[in-house]
């Protein structure tokens, strides 16, 4: 069993990320390890906790590690103030103290809200991630960033809680659907369109056998993580840099609020692969990027089934104003003007402050279905 | 006017605590000076507001500071999730950014959960503190702990979040009742008690004069910011030294805890006060303090009106198991064992850690007034 390890590092808050298969079924000995003494609350979804409690709870048990679990409904709505609540009563019930530990166990959902609670709880507990998602692999799980939903906008009440260790089990991906393998790729695609070209390439090449599992998965997992612990480590709370990773989010947050999060319609890591191929048509519209590339980006995001255009999402989406409201009220506003990443080409993209809304509604009217 | 500032030196998030009366009225020009362009979201209560608000949003019209009201009803009931997401929705209906400030206007209620719902929106705005309570302005408002109260305890869900600013108005406090003002001086002992017998004497002396207002407050209320300031300055996240702000807070919290945080029976301050006096008889019982010692600080409590003993609470408290149980509750605990802030003397606190169950039991069964 070959497992790779990522470290992120940021001082005396370094920790590293385990990826490999088996991970759940070893995760006692990796945390106790690192943790001696330590107990833990578990913070799941009904649908992982159907695949992977019961392993870890065996591996925790033989481990001696002490442990309790807070099952969850699935789905976005559960990054919800009342969520919040329900984590934060069960680890005080648990009578946890803040040398122990909260482990999401799931996908960036559960990593998000246990993160959050863990932050609170007494000021700050232990943390593990335990992602089973790609898209928490390969994003939510790295770098410390936790919260839940607003009525006003997605992610817009957290904090920032770096783990002590996160536990990629890429096995737990062989139960995912082409869809949720398919939406964690696109973030897997953003760290090659941000300032990885090659790995866009390779990406390009090889995306076939990621989707079937194996060696060039775990490769492609590593590589992401690799990508986003460097941006992390320059920015821990994003007061620069860090703002590159959300290339495509900006445009792909505002679909997901005018789509209601509703997940039949559309989930994250589409809205981000319309959202990048936006950025690039956008950057190609204000004469940043040619138009080669933009169409580069659209062709590979489409060859591995994920959405491009505000066209692909099913439903009526609102009109291009209501879309430049919500793409105000998304966190990345700094001081009135509109911050959006764009780009120079494949693998240059940068933070553009002050781009004038006029543009980006233009650019709406142009590309909305109706 | 004289003002006196305290600074709080935390490296790049040092900030200066202004002490004067007349600090509300000049409010918005000491903000808009350190916090250019800054709007607010101004967190209050229906008592404080009735005195204060009206004042503050003069003061920030003036400087040209925008800002928003959001008003909760007082009591430490206010110190809950639901009042959390009323403070977090108002902020961010406001459409306030990361840049943008939250002003607690209130006492200690208001700070903690103003302060916290700072430390969450968009992962941390900015934070102003204008406490009007004494305790407030010698304890809360420094230092940057926030957070509200769970079925499980008090203070045990929040966030460390240091604000930029702090302005504590002395005129606000010639509002106070007798019990708030004398509930907020247990705090001030509090500080000579720690680690300043010097300034502990000068209480017993001068007493009086400070309840009566003028120089000798203002000059207990900075030397209170200057012990706060540095001790938090050496332990900002509480791993070591920083545990001997709770001399008389385990204690205390238990009882607060006990009497169901009935402010009627019993008030934070009041509970502190019975808690020092606690914690200077218990380090008598276990030979580390003179009785005399313990003797002297009742006396001086006693003397300004404030509670010293568990009989002093009026109704029934819980028995001596069940206020150990509220003891182990408490956040303070570490890995299983107790840890009290005792005391050699007057002015000579320490940590003591694994401090046996059992002699705090026998300790509380021979105080209990039962």
């Amino acid at each position: 069993m070959s497992i790779e390890t990522v470290p992120v590092r940021l001082g005396d808050r370094t920790y590293d990320i385990l990826i490999g298969a088996g991970l759940i079924a070893r995760a006692g000995e990796e945390i106790v390890r690192r943790l001696p003494g330590v107990r833990a609350a578990i913070v799941t979804d009904g649908h992982v906790a159907a695949a992977h409690l019961d392993p870890l709870l065996a591996s925790l048990e033989g481990a001696g590690v002490g442990s309790t679990a807070i099952t969850l409904p699935p789905g976005e709505k559960t990054k919800s103030f009342e969520a919040l609540q329900t984590v934060v009563d069960g680890v005080l019930a648990a009578r946890l103290e803040r040398g122990d530990a909260v482990i999401a166990l799931g996908g960036g959902v559960i990593g998000d809200l246990a993160g959050f609670a863990s932050g609170i709880v007494r000021r700050g507990m232990r943390f593990v991630q335990m992602p089973t998602s790609l898209l928490a692999q390969v994003d939510s799980s790295v770098g410390g960033k936790t919260g839940i939903n607003s009525t006003h906008g997605k992610n817009l009440v957290g904090v920032f809680h770096q783990p002590q260790l996160v536990l990629a089990d890429t096995g737990a991906l062989d139960t995912l659907s082409d869809r949720e393998f398919r939406a964690g790729y696109a973030e897997v695609a953003k760290y090659g369109l941000i300032d990885r070209p090659d790995f866009f390439a390779w990406l390009e090449d090889n995306w076939r056998e990621i989707f079937e599992g194996g060696p060039a998965r775990t490769r492609a997992i590593a590589e992401s993580c690799r990508a986003k612990a460097e941006v992390v480590a320059r920015d821990e709370f994003e007061t620069g840099d860090r703002a590159l990773l959300n290339l495509g989010h900006t445009f792909g947050h505002a679909l997901e609020g005018a789509t209601g999060y509703d997940s039949g319609r559309l989930v994250h890591g589409e809205g981000v692969a319309i959202g990048m191929a936006l950025a690039h048509r956008f950057s190609s519209r204000l004469n940043l990027c040619s138009m080669d590339d933009a169409l580069r980006v659209e062709r590979h995001l489409a060859a591995v089934g994920l959405p491009t255009r505000m066209a692909d999402i099913p439903g009526d989406l609102p009109d291009a104003d209501r879309l430049l409201a919500y793409i105000a009220q998304d966190k990345k506003v700094s001081r009135g003007a509109l911050t959006f990443i764009l780009t120079r080409g494949v693998g240059q993209a940068f933070i553009a402050r002050d781009v004038p809304s006029s543009e980006v509604l233009a650019f709406l009217k142009e590309n909305h279905p109706r």
